[in-house]
């Protein structure tokens, strides 16, 4: 087999056997097939997409590219979740202890990255103590005791995938939906996960800012995670706006302890509890959506999510007391609001501009090496819908530098104010299962 | 500027400017531009085309990526001939001298390379002490003095192209009109030419099998010359079967002196009388195509031609009483009928496999390091219409060795016999100016 005879195939518009798949991943994989053949291969791709089969293939070809993550050790059936990204997206935190609250097991391996904010590991640390370097054995045993366990990504995970994103970074062939549900797909299923909900944002603050491309890269996925023996379904959410309230680490925790607490924002909450209605329907421990989401709204009004919450910090050495004491996350040193220069109503928050500020406070990381600061981030004080007042706070910044000019002009930049009255968005736009 | 956004903007069938082009090319060149985004970028052109201009100034960035050739202290119009290559293409040999004898100069700078017979230089060189290692200096003399010169490609002339034919060639992207005609165009234009004439091969032993993408390919080179100021013409030539008789280094010389001398096979006759005219009118030296036919037809038949080739090769140190005594050139030990085992008319001669026939006897070069073997080939008996008879002679091979049956079983497999009639093809299909 020539790997050149492979790119004119697709190229063509041809289907690759599973042989043919096979022989691409483990050859770029090993360095057999170098990264200029690869990236015309991965434009091919783009262009002449690919058949559910060859998607489920390169799906699993990339999972054996590296190691696997056996999670059979731990009772239960393990459902994960995964959203495409999008800014202030608290729900991980939220409904790890919510839906272990129930019974569902979650055993959450999760990264730094980079990005607008850190990843749910770094939120969690803005709990003081909090400890994610924890040995597989002791992870898979809290896991089994308290229902809930996050794990910092130490394995060798899908190297085939992390170095093909690599290249499509920088060959222009990031968005096409073969090559993206295949590279979430895949690690997905090396982390363990038997089966997946997945939470696809449209948007103008998400990757797919078409609703039309979200519901055709849900659709790959849910097709991918279904063929590939993993039982997958997908909500597609809405990312014209950020996620609730909070942008930034501790801010993020604090807005999940308030969720649990049944005092959240109303759009986190009910995504919280459609995302988490899924995962207790696909772990058996709810015979529909509808009984799953009572169940869950009962674990939060009785106090039971939030009980969760702290004997899952408490059980990876954090301070369980910030639960009920929030003051003690870190906190900024300076809290300055954004007033509004004109007045009417929000019809648009440009949800990356939003994450961009918030990395510019040092709430993300621009590069590996950069510092997160876990206390800062934004507080939005408005949403689309809202009426705002000349001088009335869209946002209130929380700094540790007053050097904040450039995030004040995003933020300013970022609100669309209309003279006309305007709806809230749909949050929820469509399921697929 | 960035190359990923270049290679998006392709990606998106959007045009590049000037600027963009030339960024490309030049940072391809010097090595700023990976081959890995080269590739990408290559297919994205594949699927998108390219406009016009964006031909021309890929040309025309790939000319100046390295050094180019100076023929202004040749006297008159310097016309080019170029074809886009097939099996026992006899007509550089033929037409070098043929338009010289009419005054037309031919500075001919030709290669080696790879392929079924060698390049014009190594079928020269079957001329005993024939050089082609001569100054720039010499060179141009002898074109100013005889009208007619060979030059071996020493210079550094498109190194870009150099650089994407051979990353093309293993991505699946050599089949594209825009980079096949900026890589041929390029060449042409860094090598002097004022003005070039191109002769489009198609049918089963072209690079380009259907007469609709040869045409395209014509049109693009075409308008690729007369933007750049290199008024050109194509002609779009069969290769539905080999040309003339001849497949081979020393036998394909003796077909030229024959052409020459007004006794060679009348499809190499016709389209070197074809090209020739194209090349005089060119060059100013016919008011009209029919004209200048008359006039190359008159210099065969006064013996004018054949007087220009003695004058040529003596020139350049090699024995001009081959002309008169092509017994002279390289004899094969062999020479070897392939039979017929079935009558009836000649439909097809795949072309290719019959040029791979003649490289399997030592032809041509499999690889840069092959010594060629100057005597061997092969002779064609029959052609597409002729009638044949069991146990009649379809090709003599001229062998250096006795073992020649894969050779054999080549020749028989790319002969295609029917029992109904069958008529020769046309030879010129089309011609574009």
């Amino acid at each position: 087999m020539r790997m050149v005879d492979l790119i004119e195939k697709k190229r063509n518009g041809q289907s690759h056997t599973k042989e043919e798949i096979r022989f691409i991943i483990n050859g770029y994989t090993d360095e057999s097939i170098p990264d200029y053949q690869m990236s015309a291969w991965a434009m091919a791709v783009f262009f002449q997409d690919m058949s559910e089969e060859e998607k489920a293939w390169l799906t699993e070809a990339m999972v054996h590219s590296g190691d696997t993550i056996d999670l059979s050790a731990i009772e239960g059936v393990k459902v994960d979740k995964h959203s495409t990204g999008g800014v202030g997206d608290t729900t991980t935190l939220v409904l790890a202890p919510l839906v272990a609250s129930i019974g569902v097991p979650v055993a959450k391996m999760s990264g730094r990255g980079l990005g607008h904010t850190g990843g749910t590991i770094d939120k969690l640390e803005a709990i003081k103590g909090f400890n994610v370097e924890i040995s597989n054995d002791t992870f898979i045993e809290l896991v089994n005791k308290n229902k809930a366990a996050v794990i910092g990504q130490t394995q060798n995970l899908t190297p085939a995938d992390k170095k093909l994103y690599g290249l499509r970074d920088v060959t222009a062939t990031v968005n096409s939906i073969p090559l993206i549900a295949s590279s979430i797909m895949s690690k997905k299923i090396a982390s363990g996960a038997d089966r997946i909900v997945l939470d696809v944002k449209t948007g103008a603050g998400a990757f797919m800012k078409e609703l039309s491309q979200a519901k055709k890269l849900a659709e790959a996925m849910v097709t991918i995670g279904n063929n590939l023996g993993r039982q997958t379904s997908a909500i597609i959410s809405d990312m014209s706006q950020p996620l609730g309230f909070m942008v930034g680490n501790a801010l993020e925790v604090k807005e999940a302890i308030d969720t649990l607490k049944g005092e959240g924002p109303e759009d986190l909450t009910d995504l919280c509890l459609t995302l988490g209605s899924h995962m207790a329907v696909l772990a058996g421990k709810a015979e529909s959506l509808e009984r799953a989401k009572d169940i869950l709204q009962e674990a939060i009004d009785s106090g039971k999510a939030i009980e969760q919450f702290k004997v899952f910090i408490a059980a990876q050495e954090g301070d369980a007391t910030v639960v009920d004491y929030p003051e003690k996350l870190p906190q900024a040193s300076y809290k300055i609001d954004v007033l509004s220069e004109i007045e009417g109503f929000v019809s648009g928050i440009v949800a990356d501009q939003i994450g961009t500020a918030a990395m510019l406070l040092g709430a993300g990381r621009a590069t590996k090496s950069s510092e997160i600061d876990l206390a800062v981030g934004l507080e939005l004080k408005k949403k689309i819908g809202d009426t705002i007042s000349i001088g009335e706070p869209l946002v209130t910044i929380h700094a540790n530098s007053e050097n904040i000019s450039e995030v004040k002009s995003k933020i300013l930049k970022s609100y669309k104010i209309t003279p006309l009255e305007v709806e809230a968005p749909e949050l929820i736009y469509d399921v697929l299962t």
